[in-house]
């Protein structure tokens, strides 16, 4: 049976990082693979409390509504206006619709908005997630670089003034990944600004907003014009398993969305939605908790560039200031991707740079997440690293 | 900004049903239009157990595999194997992937296999969910009819001879949606082999199975060969809210799933599916529960049938062993769609046969509910219904 699957999932790449999560998963590898919350810091007690509470309810086993639980709705709405609402607008709970984590957003935006030979414009290097679901969508992709500021935008206007006239554009705005970098204020007013001149829409991808260090969170690309949908996620500040993601933007793609998940799975699960209702409602609690997440966030990224400064010398490391990851670059001929089984034996796991690559190879990087575990465990996943990756031990023979 | 959305999305029918649910959500009337489980049947006791149990653990709510909890695939596996296995083998755990929904398995499966273009046999009337999800996978769709024995198998035969090369064909095989019939078992024999003959792929969409009013659950199309792709859901035997659905086929089709499923949504939620694991795995609570949902289901199906024998004498009515849904044919000449404002203003809902139309409008037709409402209410249903759409009142003016 050799004829059985369809010419555009031949197109998908599969994901290193899945492949890896199997790796990674043993015992003795502490894993830097992954893009996993901190297990220890996920609110299990609050989540169990909340879930308790629904379940006193018949409806919340029962289906519920395309669009998202009412109630879910509201206080996202309300959440997403108090970060800048829509081109400065108040953001309605109409607007809002509720996913199965932000990446259903982006598959379900991919197949409301893009048709077949679309140009789409990605950061190059991308989040895997969408490079799949635009290669799904049978997208012409478009990569455009990242420095420290986030997004060339510059490149990205250069490359609309020579013609270039993509259907979308798709950025994580904040604490990029794998890059781990963060789209600078002026850059976003200029991409909403050339979604209006050139009538594509943006897509800001936007799961690790709400954990920078500083609490200073990033104003989104959504505030500063109407050619942006914005995508947001519970998994990264509540807990993954609730499968609640949303995406907020124009009413033609929220609607378009909403009718395209009534076929992808019908609707969420009442149950998780109203627990994550409850937890995003309760303010003080979830300020409270997002304080937790920061804090430790920032001890940990603080160990871990510690220990690749004094234990990789030769690698560049990202300065993480929010989010999850680090972005590693050795020197020039470096192969992480033929590195990475002698990591795994060594006891470390990582993403080759490659998995994320669109034009370039990038063969020299890796992405390396911080958030996933304790200081002492960092440190000591970084010691392994420096056994394969870095500067040849003076007892080597 | 008239031109946000792709064309493909533009080819996707919005539901009937799914408008209707809106309509008939107000309190004062009695809804025969939805798909949904018995309120009062759900087992919520049960499943807060479960659920609190599974949160001892804090992997529950992490991240999980993309095919599933593995202790849930085995046990769907078990139950797979008992019902027939695959081509009369039985099914392992990783002939499993478990999905959000049987809806997301379907939508799931279209996009690995049909390519835009492609012919994809549906049955007429058909599943609305389904005619979705191949609209929107850019399917050219081939209806066939139904009888009492479910798919007219015979004039699929006829068609493949004339020359039809469809890449899958779709049927819901006991209990259908909307026509409440159930596939004869010669017939899905003769499916089997029609698909191994000319190449084609069956996807056997069974959310209804286990609801056999006598126990009797009917041997799938699956257990009579290779080509077929088999659908199950949660939903109807333990809660919606669980979105749990699954699907067992070749390996070819299942890996392509698993592939796609990265990029829809990652995975499902791991404690929705711990709590669908515990649950079904405990052999004896799914045992008298499912005695109990069919008690209840046949109890119902009669007081239905028998009000609409009594009250509504012009209609004919399919004869309910199983499942959810009665179909209803009024006199030529009626038309449920233009009848449907009316009804509700009388306080009952359902959905007019044209929600389910291919080829032909069926104005007459209607299908209702006898699932989610106790006895007293349906009959207070139909009496309502007799107002609008029974014989003319001795007392009208």
């Amino acid at each position: 049976m050799t004829a059985l699957t369809s010419d555009r999932v031949r197109a998908v790449r599969g994901s290193a990082i899945r492949d890896l999560l199997t790796l990674t998963a043993r015992p003795d590898v502490i894993s830097l693979a992954g893009g996993l919350p901190a297990a220890d810091l996920l609110p299990r007690e609050r989540i169990a409390r909340a879930t308790a509470d629904a379940l006193t309810d018949p409806a919340a086993i029962q289906y519920g509504e395309t669009a998202g639980l009412a109630r879910l709705r509201a206080v996202i709405a309300a959440h997403e206006t108090d970060r800048g609402g829509r081109a400065g607008r108040p953001v309605r709970a109409a607007d809002v619709v509720v996913t199965s984590g932000s990446q259903q957003a982006l598959d379900l935006v991919a197949r409301a908005v893009v048709d077949p030979g679309d140009a789409v414009v990605i950061e190059d290097p991308g989040y895997v997630g969408a490079l799949q679901v635009f290669q799904s969508a049978g997208a012409r992709l478009v990569p455009v670089g990242l420095d420290e500021g986030g997004m060339r935008v510059d490149q990205l206007a250069d490359a609309l003034a020579g013609g270039l006239r993509p259907r979308l554009v798709h950025t994580v705005s904040s604490f990029h990944n794998p890059r781990g970098v963060t789209l600078a204020d002026e850059r976003r007013r200029e991409l909403a600004g050339l979604a209006d001149r050139y009538g594509f829409l943006v897509v800001e991808d936007d799961p690790y907003g709400l954990l920078a260090f500083d609490g200073a969170v990033p104003r989104p690309v959504a505030a500063h014009g109407e050619r942006v949908v914005r995508l947001g996620s519970a998994s990264k500040v509540l807990a993954p398993a609730l499968r609640v993601g949303w995406l907020t933007g124009p009413p033609e793609v929220t609607a378009a969305v909403e009718l395209l998940r009534q076929g992808a799975d019908l609707c969420g699960s009442t149950l998780t939605q109203s627990v994550a209702a409850e937890l995003l409602a309760d303010g003080p609690w979830f300020a409270a908790h997002l304080a937790t997440l920061r804090r430790a966030g920032a001890a940990r990224a603080a160990a871990f560039t510690a220990a690749v400064a004094e234990l990789l010398p030769a690698a560049t490391c990202s300065v993480p200031t929010g989010g999850m990851f680090c972005w590693l670059e050795f020197p020039a001929g470096t192969d992480t991707a033929a590195a990475l089984p002698r990591a795994l034996d060594a006891g470390v796991g990582f993403v080759p740079g490659a998995a994320f690559a669109v034009a370039e190879p990038l063969p020299a990087a890796a992405r390396c997440c911080f958030a996933s575990n304790p200081e002492g465990e960092l440190r000591e996943a970084v010691r392994r690293l420096a056994t394969v990756l870095g500067p040849p031990s003076p007892f080597a023979p």
